[in-house]
């Protein structure tokens, strides 16, 4: 099935709902309402509707939604129903990190190879994945990997992500908080950790 | 003044205005139309328009946003205005990567004392912030610190959660893959890397 445009803000909250709808399969819950997704969130339930209404209906008055139903289409929609290989560039703090970290599997991802440019780190591997030389970023193509994440620092994020372009990279997280200018048709996520705090505050207490 | 009800999903964009508006500052642009700024981020400048038509008009017709005093009313709005103390829990490869994070300056926050509970690490200091045994975290409320920034283990999280209510903390950065669950009144915000990643393939083009 093709869909109409679906909203950026959608697509970005498809995720959220998918990574609940997970976490409640693991609990055996077979289906759920959208106020209840909505409250497990921390979102309003008519968000969630109109979201869905987006790609299909699949809830059912006094039913709820059909949560392996329901999982299965948001991977479908997100493209998350294959095997996504990754390739991780910078293994300083974050990146190690990153390679440590617990929740890409879930969601199909798989960091594949990682790179830096510090001797000794070079030929070294984490949790099996072997850290290469950043000189040997062209071969991505050849493996065939289109995802790449950037965890250098910020003064070396633009020429890391020009590098990436060339090896013909179509997606790219960022974690240097900086700005990395790309060519139209490739997709950069900015992720600055700085950005989700600054909202903390608005929801505090005075005082 | 006192605004009617802003959607979250513009509270959630205004740090993003506030960063591109900043590294404009930073090049010396006074004044900048809603289509340019929305081109350098990544948006439509309809979104961007209704999300600033919330707090007033800061635009004006032919001449744009005064840069700076968008720049000031945004900071009023997520209360940026002044220094915000938080804490960090967990030192581990994310919690050094946190606290090695150039971006946080820039907002107005202040990362003022971390937390471990590894001997070895307890204490130590990275870049002037001391670490202390997690065993103190009680100690924040006498410190005046009302946020923090939660770096542990998946498996840790939740505990430590429930010290940091105890210990009068009002707002809570998750970077455990995991949901914890507070009183309503505290405000959680979890940032998961790989809900960000899972948004990338949807953007990517076929083959």
């Amino acid at each position: 099935m093709r869909y109409g445009r679906i909203p950026d803000e959608t697509i970005r909250r498809l995720p959220i709902y998918l990574r609940a709808l997970l976490f409640m399969s693991e609990q055996n819950i077979k289906s759920i309402s959208s106020e209840k997704l909505a409250d497990f969130i921390g979102t309003n339930s008519g968000q969630i509707r109109k979201d869905f209404s987006y790609f299909g209906n699949f809830g059912r008055r006094g039913v709820g939604y059909n949560i392996e139903k329901l999982e299965k289409e948001i991977k479908r929609i997100l493209k998350l129903n294959k095997v996504q290989k990754a390739a991780l560039i910078g293994v300083g703090n974050l990146g190690s990190a990153i390679l440590a970290y617990p929740g890409f599997n879930i969601i199909g991802f798989n960091v594949a190879v990682a790179f830096d440019n510090n001797p000794n780190k070079i030929g070294r591997k984490i949790k099996d994945i072997s850290i290469e030389n950043v000189s040997k970023l062209c071969t991505l193509k050849q493996r065939k990997i289109k995802l790449a994440i950037i965890a250098v620092p910020r003064q070396a994020a633009q020429e890391t992500a020009d590098k990436l372009v060339k090896a013909g990279i179509k997606g790219i997280l960022n974690f240097s908080p900086c700005y990395i200018t790309v060519p139209k048709k490739i997709k950069v996520i900015t992720l600055d950790i700085a950005m989700d705090l600054a909202r903390l505050p608005y929801y505090m207490p005075a005082g």
